[in-house]
């Protein structure tokens, strides 16, 4: 199917949807109506519509969507039918919980190496997954392919490694370091900075109540 | 000053413009043109123009702005004058990774108290913070003044503690589960989800290549 290219807030959505479908066809669920939808997944029906759409129509007036249907469709379109291994790099506190984290609801997503410098760490499997010492992270992100990093290091050291990672080849970079780093623009770099969503609800909480409706970090 | 009601964008974008003003600050700089701070935050300083501009006209043209006032101002917008305690429930891998992490950076925010219902915890200091059985939650919530939550729980819980923290008084809620929590229009939920967030970068260099600047999760 070709794809129009659709806006970032609807991509975002994507996985959200994806989640629900698949708990309702395990629930046995045949069909669903947008209103429901929308319901489970906080996000109103016409937006959900709209969404859809960009998709090309896949439900039908009075009936609403199949589910079988709209699941195979999303799982296609977010490439769940694959798995993506990813490497995170910088095994500290958070990097650690990282590894425990369920990236896997939908089996797509696995870290399946980490990087770190501390000797006694490099050469352990921590929580199932190999950790290698960082002077062999270039070669085995390329020997493993591996083109997608999360990067929970120190402040100090994100520019370098992000250096170093887009020398090993890798396209995309969830940096959970707080500063910006700076990557050639065939790279894309996902921040995800948890002090500023933090300070962004005490923020919105401060100064205008909570008068809007719920937010997301990722709308 | 007389604020007018801000986007959410340009609201998410303030803890970074401040970041980057006190270290400007504390590298002795005086002034600071847009073009400057657009390299530095990798925001376009027409955008970053806009941005300030909802908070009066706070740059002079062929001067740029001020760093002290600049930074002064954004102080008070943000309530770094003053510490906001956050409280986080449940001290998993997750949590435990969250008491460590560097909230801190301006002074203003800290996480003061811990909940887990796992006995073996309760009852410790963990990182410096106290960590309370979840049967004392909405008592200390209240005795401590704290009306900001992290939210950590295993997803089967999340509902049931979201309801409790609403009850204990709570406004804000920061959503690190995977699901969308039901609360009252009164609270304001920020929902972080790192599985989505993965999900999302990895369909964008799956569909689009890294043909688009870079993204953030809290843009």
């Amino acid at each position: 199917m070709a794809e129009a290219k659709i806006p970032k807030a609807t991509a975002k959505r994507l996985p959200i949807y994806y989640r629900y479908l698949n708990i309702l066809f395990n629930a046995g669920k045949q069909r669903v109506s947008s209103t429901e939808l929308s319901e489970a997944v906080q996000v109103d029906s016409a937006t959900i519509r709209r969404d859809f759409s960009y998709f090309g129509a896949l439900g039908k007036r009075g009936y609403g969507y199949d589910v079988e249907n709209l699941l195979n469709f999303f799982k296609k379109t977010l490439n769940q039918d694959h798995l993506t291994n990813v490497a995170l790099i910088g095994v500290g506190n958070l990097g650690h919980a990282l590894l425990n984290y369920n990236f896997r609801q939908t089996n797509s997503v696995r870290i399946s190496a980490a990087f770190d410098i501390n000797e006694a760490i490099a050469n352990t499997i921590q929580s199932g997954v190999p950790v290698y010492p960082m002077a062999e992270m270039k070669e085995q992100l390329q020997i493993q392919q591996v083109d997608v990093a999360i990067l929970t290091v120190p402040i100090e050291d994100a520019q370098i490694v992000a250096d170093e990672l887009v020398d090993a080849g890798v396209k995309g970079i969830m940096n959970f370091t707080p500063i910006r780093v700076s990557v050639p623009a065939t790279v894309r770099v996902q921040n995800v900075d948890l002090a500023n969503e933090l300070q962004t609800l005490i923020y919105f909480l401060d100064h205008y109540g909570s008068e809007t409706t719920n937010n997301s970090a990722t709308e």
